[in-house]
């Protein structure tokens, strides 16, 4: 294992660190693990999200004005403790609710699910929003039910719009459970991670071989696949998300790399999914091209499409200032 | 080589497509080569820069306002053609004038010195920014001096602001050079990266190995070291510059990613960065973390310090929107 870290049971403290050293505009609670926006609009419902660390930027790089209200990072590939996502909520609230963004691993659900309960005695109301937008799998290792990947930042910026705007707790839910079911995802994995706790590729792939329908943490896809030209990779991802979800009218595309996959690369995959796009008659609307929901040093990328309307266009176009993720004033 | 690319040829061709579908705000001429802004600031006198693909999001994704006029990318590892900085030249002056930001490889002088004299022939002046930060090595297998690597963001970004506000062609290339001269740079690599053309890593380096003061190609630099962990590497590299050039006062840092570095690494390595500036008593004005001057998919990191006075922070601090750094409105 080849890795810039201190010690693997500091990768998570030591990225906090840096990343509070790097962002003074943020709030960042190191004991409870915690980075929030220290002034989020006054009476706007509070919005929350988490999970494993080891997908950086998400979900701390997305906390700030037009997004996130707070993040609560857990262990690398390890759901947050309920008692990190009550404090996350309880910063994030307002008086007008929280939403939890939850990506469905059947840890977090659970840890979401008992911070809901304990912010409801506190008086916080919380709604969830599952993202489960990975479609190579129906359940999986990890989950009852498909993956939660790149929807999430889809998710995590639309309803970030939307609360600026002062949209109500269940308008928001309602919202975000829209989006989520207007995204697909389809991740193909060229070499796969390292948990630097493990110490060794988190699965074997040959030197011809991909890993078709991979999970953002590893986890088997369909099969395993013949490493071709990126045209018919980026073929094999886009047929596996019309089949689910038919590619058509305006879309919005997260081309997204793994963590380990260059720009150059990603760009040249993007693209093939251009042109596939363009050749099957919908419009690519809007995109983002970039390591932006990683698998800590996994090479490959994932295909995020969320089919927009005018409300989702609107929103997505709305100002963001966040460490990832900033346009608009 | 695993790699999501079509073929090895093809590279630089398919993501430039890429990056025409991703900007349509940005002009890309696949034909000449040539990224660019489509409005320049009237009068404002152009910047263009250029140099080798594989360094991505450098420089095609600095292109904006606020930033270049301008890019001119060459093959991969490859100057770009003098005909190519001619065509980028044309494109960026409005009469006033260009400034060509190069970095210190003698392709890329040499072509963008012939590209000079073709543009004084069509009656376009040009000053040349050469950036030589790199103080791992005095000359090396690619330079006569000091290799250019990450202060060309500096130079291009505080450049940009200051052309916007309409400083002259003389005045700027100043600027510029006085921007080079308080930066200075140091990377270290764990893993090579591979030239697409070539087919294998660009040099061997053992399970427990790193490469101290790898220029950004690859090439070698002062020494072979063991791995240790990243605050040991990180102290060397920022003893390294402080020993060429007194880490002091208001300082920029720009804690680079090779191109296969993770964010969450990264983050973990700028915590320890930042804290030898702070124990060194200078102060952290400004920083950017993340992947922004790569060597395909090299792994490992850099560090760039630039010295700040009023007068830079205030250009860095001015709006920019590229592709790849945006803030301000």
């Amino acid at each position: 294992m080849k890795k810039l870290i201190n010690t693997p049971g500091s990768v998570v403290e030591d990225a906090l660190r840096g990343f509070a050293a790097a962002h003074p505009e943020l709030r960042v609670d190191a004991e409870q693990r915690v980075v929030s926006r220290p002034q989020p609009s006054a009476g706007a419902v509070g919005l929350v999200s988490g999970g494993g660390s080891g997908h950086e930027p998400l979900h701390v790089g997305y906390v700030g004005p037009g997004m996130l209200t707070a993040a609560a990072p857990g262990d690398v590939y390890t759901a947050p403790v309920p008692d990190q996502v009550l404090a996350a909520s309880a910063v994030a609230d307002s008086g007008a609710g929280v939403v939890h963004i939850v990506k469905n691993y059947t840890g977090d659900v659970l840890n979401f699910r008992l911070a809901a309960e304990l912010a409801e005695e506190q008086g916080i109301q919380t709604e969830m929003v599952l993202v489960d937008d990975d479609i190579a799998v129906e359940d999986s290792t990890a989950t009852a039910g498909r993956r939660g990947t790149g929807a999430a930042l889809v998710v995590e910026k639309l309803l970030g719009a939307a609360a600026e705007e002062g949209t109500d707790l269940q308008t928001l839910a309602t919202l975000g459970r829209r989006v989520n079911e207007r995204s697909a995802s389809f991740g193909i994995a060229l070499l796969a991670g390292t948990v630097p706790a493990v110490g060794r590729p988190g699965f074997d792939l040959g030197p011809t071989e991909v890993e078709l329908g991979v999970g953002i943490h590893g986890e088997p896809g369909r099969e395993r696949g013949r490493l071709t030209p990126a045209r018919e990779l980026i073929t094999t991802a886009l047929e596996a998300i019309d089949a689910e979800q038919r590619i058509e009218g305006d879309v919005l595309v997260l081309f997204n790399g793994a963590g380990a996959t260059p720009l150059i690369e990603l760009y040249g995959g993007f693209a093939e999914a251009s042109a596939w796009i363009q050749t099957r008659g919908a419009t690519l609307a809007r995109c983002l091209v970039g390591n932006y929901v990683t698998s800590l040093d996994q090479a490959g990328f994932s295909i995020t499409v969320t089919t927009l309307d005018d409300e989702l266009t609107r929103l997505w176009d709305a100002p963001v200032q966040t460490p990832a993720l900033r346009w608009g004033r």
